[in-house]
């Protein structure tokens, strides 16, 4: 009886992250009232706010469980030997991402649209980049251990550097999300298809090397 | 006499497109109002709507100029041949950014300050959609035509796909601003590194090849 309640508590609390993502991802915290995310989730204040004190919490439980996801998917990929590389894992990790959240609204994924605003009241709400932060450290800290993995495979040269590296592979995602929201013509496969140029400039599929290169 | 007042009407613009690109940088579109752009450029009223009608001008001459000078800036990469690797190619434009749009407060660029903004302001405004779509696609085809130089050079394979590589380059400069924005703990050089150590991926410095990979 108690964990069917748990459950319970766990749904709804999972309806109002939910409801209020989207709230959040479509108009931006500052234009979201707390009245939009009543009316989204269908509940009544009582219901909600036996959750969450008011937006700045809502906002904060969904940066952080969001992060909390990354970090969970990228767990998988640093126990494996060699880590998937990194055109294969990204997909892997925006694949993942889609069916964790899926937060759709006729038929866009309404993810990267919520990093964006996020981004943008981050830039005026100092608590909420104390949430991001070590949440950004902990995802840059897994991609670290995925080039590190790559250096143990012989993958990357030895003096490759981990954490620029992890810092660029965060990068790509970002800008991604960006080209996504902005311009909605880049699917997954161009991502891929471009990661995977860029890993082979100069490299064993060019005629030149790199060395060959003035730079 | 006509130059110098032509010079003279184009440094005033200026100081107004700078003025108000620093407004929006700090505080985003929404939230200034054009008596905080007047306040900030020290100019009256009746000075700076000889310009612009309003806040919506200025957002989109902002973004005309800022992508006209980033295309200018492309314009000499690609006619070197070969032209500059990824790493080089995009330090470049940073450093050529820095120099052409200073716009520095406390010592902090505030140029990806103001990109962010633009990103979240163009979610709700398609006006500026309409300025931004064709002013990226122009540096998307210059991106396009800098992996086609690798083409010709070898220095990529035959069936690298140019357009998705140019998307990836963007991603990362896009997703690089968000850090430095967010985090500020990352320079250049981590950029630079980053790239190299991407590029690097299976490539010849590595010990094992990529077909080695399973993946």
């Amino acid at each position: 009886m108690a964990r069917v309640s748990q459950e319970h508590l766990d749904a709804r609390r999972r309806q109002i992250l939910d409801g209020a993502a989207l709230c959040f991802a479509r108009n931006g915290f500052h234009a979201t009232s707390m009245q939009d995310v009543l009316k989204a989730v269908d509940l009544s204040a009582g219901a909600v706010y036996r959750y969450f004190s008011g937006k700045e919490e809502l906002i904060e439980a969904i940066v952080t469980e969001v992060l909390s996801t990354l970090g969970d998917i990228f767990k998988g990929a640093t126990t494996e030997s060699p880590p998937p590389l990194p055109d294969v894992l990204v997909l892997r990790v925006l694949e993942r991402m889609r069916e964790l959240r899926p937060l759709t609204v006729d038929g866009e994924w309404m993810f990267p649209r919520l990093m964006i605003q996020v981004w943008t009241e981050t830039l005026r709400n100092e608590k909420l980049g104390a949430v991001l932060t070590p949440g950004f450290g902990r995802v840059e800290e897994a991609w670290r251990q995925v080039v590190e993995g790559y250096r143990d495979a012989g993958l990357v040269p030895e003096d490759a550097d981990a954490r620029a590296m992890a810092r660029v592979m965060i990068a790509v995602v970002q800008g991604f999300a960006v080209q996504m929201v902005l311009f909605g013509d880049v699917s997954e496969d161009t991502l891929r298809d471009g990661l995977r140029a860029l890993m082979s400039v100069g490299g064993p599929g060019a005629v030149g090397g790199r060395d060959s290169q003035p730079v």
